[in-house]
């Protein structure tokens, strides 16, 4: 039986329809660190009035989803530069009552590129131009990466993008290969799109890099041609994982083993 | 470890100094009946937004303690009798983002007065002006009591209160007997004034009922004196429990067996 007391210190997600990976993540590592806190998904029925409520119940964190995630920009005190540099907002920290908006998207991104050393000199498609993809456009210019075409169909949008960092826009990903496939749209994920492909075998073939930050499922139809062709692949599981660790940062000050950040990835997926 | 999931119901407390009792109360008949509910105290820092964030959270219900009984009737959308019968409010419920206010002390009272079959034709000496004060005397009123003195130091505070019921006041206990004594100002609770007994010895000699609504401890100098000379005694814990049980089928729909609230009130205050 939980045993929670009134002290517990309170932590939620605002998206439209939650999952439970955040409330399982967040509560593992609560629980595996001794931590008095608690968390909680909400599907907000009005979002201000929710950002109210965080103010005003001194709820120390929330991790913003779709559709929220620009939407906040105006109800927050702070936008910390992760969150600015992409007009995207995933977390705000409650600190005395002013709310700080970070995008630890981003910061996820980063460290992904980071860790799996993508090479910034190498071609890059990125297919996508909402939210999601302007966080991964802006870690790759960050990170150094300048070969970039981002693949869209809404031109207006695609071209916007691409405009921000000096990238190409291409419509569709059409068979000019390059050294990095980055899927930012919901193809591959559950529902109507799930066995959508992203990019075709002979893109897949060509490319040494398949990153795919679709996270339901995470084996995405491009994740799995990706592993039987032998790529190094990265995965929307891990992008989810790395965000929630940051948020979890920022909401605790304490930082998980990477160990416990597996762990309670796993658990928070099962 | 506490297995939380996104689509639990959270029901919280808004008070100034929260204690631990509805948190583990709520919680623990949460777990007994499989409920997939939450609940946690807070202490606002802002009411209005508070009160916003209930909305916009879409959280169930919430138990409303000092300060703020009165502040937040201006914040509901509606008034059941139990609360504008004494302009106090100790429990919102919230369904589908309109707001009710009730007021379940005062039907925990009522209960009470009922349940022990006290005699509405004896001598009341009510010790108390203030919002609790209020409840005992609508509900005392409400139950048939016409022969009540209310007893308070603030004249204009005691007078008016008698006034609302036609009922007398007095500014101390005097040493007219009285039927029934019940306490409703702070004297026996934990702090200051926890030693000090709010009816002398004689006034318990001639009474045959001795209600304490002071929860922590509910063993006030009073009931101890009282339950020593054999007197009947109500205690301040069965306030709470029989008002937090209101408020549990308010918010869940659900009443729990008598036995059940017994050992959740336990388990609350252990």
């Amino acid at each position: 039986m939980p045993i929670l007391n009134k002290d517990m210190t309170l932590c939620i997600s605002l998206a439209a329809r939650p999952s439970n990976i955040g409330t399982r993540f967040h509560n593992y590592l609560y629980d595996s660190l001794g931590l008095n806190f608690i968390y909680k998904a909400f599907a907000p029925v009005d979002l201000a009035q929710a950002v109210a409520g965080i103010r005003g119940l001194g709820i120390r964190g929330a991790a913003v989803s779709m559709p929220y995630k620009e939407d906040v920009i105006a109800l927050v005190d702070v936008m910390d530069a992760s969150a600015s540099a992409i007009d995207s907002v995933n977390t705000i920290v409650n600190t005395d009552a002013v709310l700080t908006a970070y995008n630890t998207d981003y910061l996820a991104i980063a460290r992904l590129l980071d860790e799996y050393k993508v090479d910034p000199a190498g071609t890059v498609l990125l297919r996508g131009s909402g939210g999601m993809a302007k966080a991964v456009a802006a870690a790759m210019h960050d990170a150094g990466f300048a070969n970039v075409t981002i693949v869209a169909r809404n031109e207006e949008r695609g071209r916007a993008l691409a405009a921000l960092y000096g990238f190409a826009w291409l419509a569709e990903p059409g068979d000019v290969p390059a050294d990095v496939l980055v899927n930012v749209t919901p193809l591959g994920m559950a529902g109507a799109d799930e066995s959508v492909q992203s990019f075709d075998g002979a893109l897949i073939a060509a490319a040494q890099v398949v990153f795919d930050v679709v996270a339901l499922p995470s084996e995405t139809p491009l994740i799995t041609a990706a592993r039987t062709a032998g790529k190094h692949v990265i995965t929307g599981a891990e992008v989810i994982a790395i965000q929630a660790e940051e948020q979890f940062v920022l909401y605790t000050g304490v930082r998980p083993s990477p160990e416990l950040v597996k762990e309670a990835s796993a658990f928070s997926r099962s």
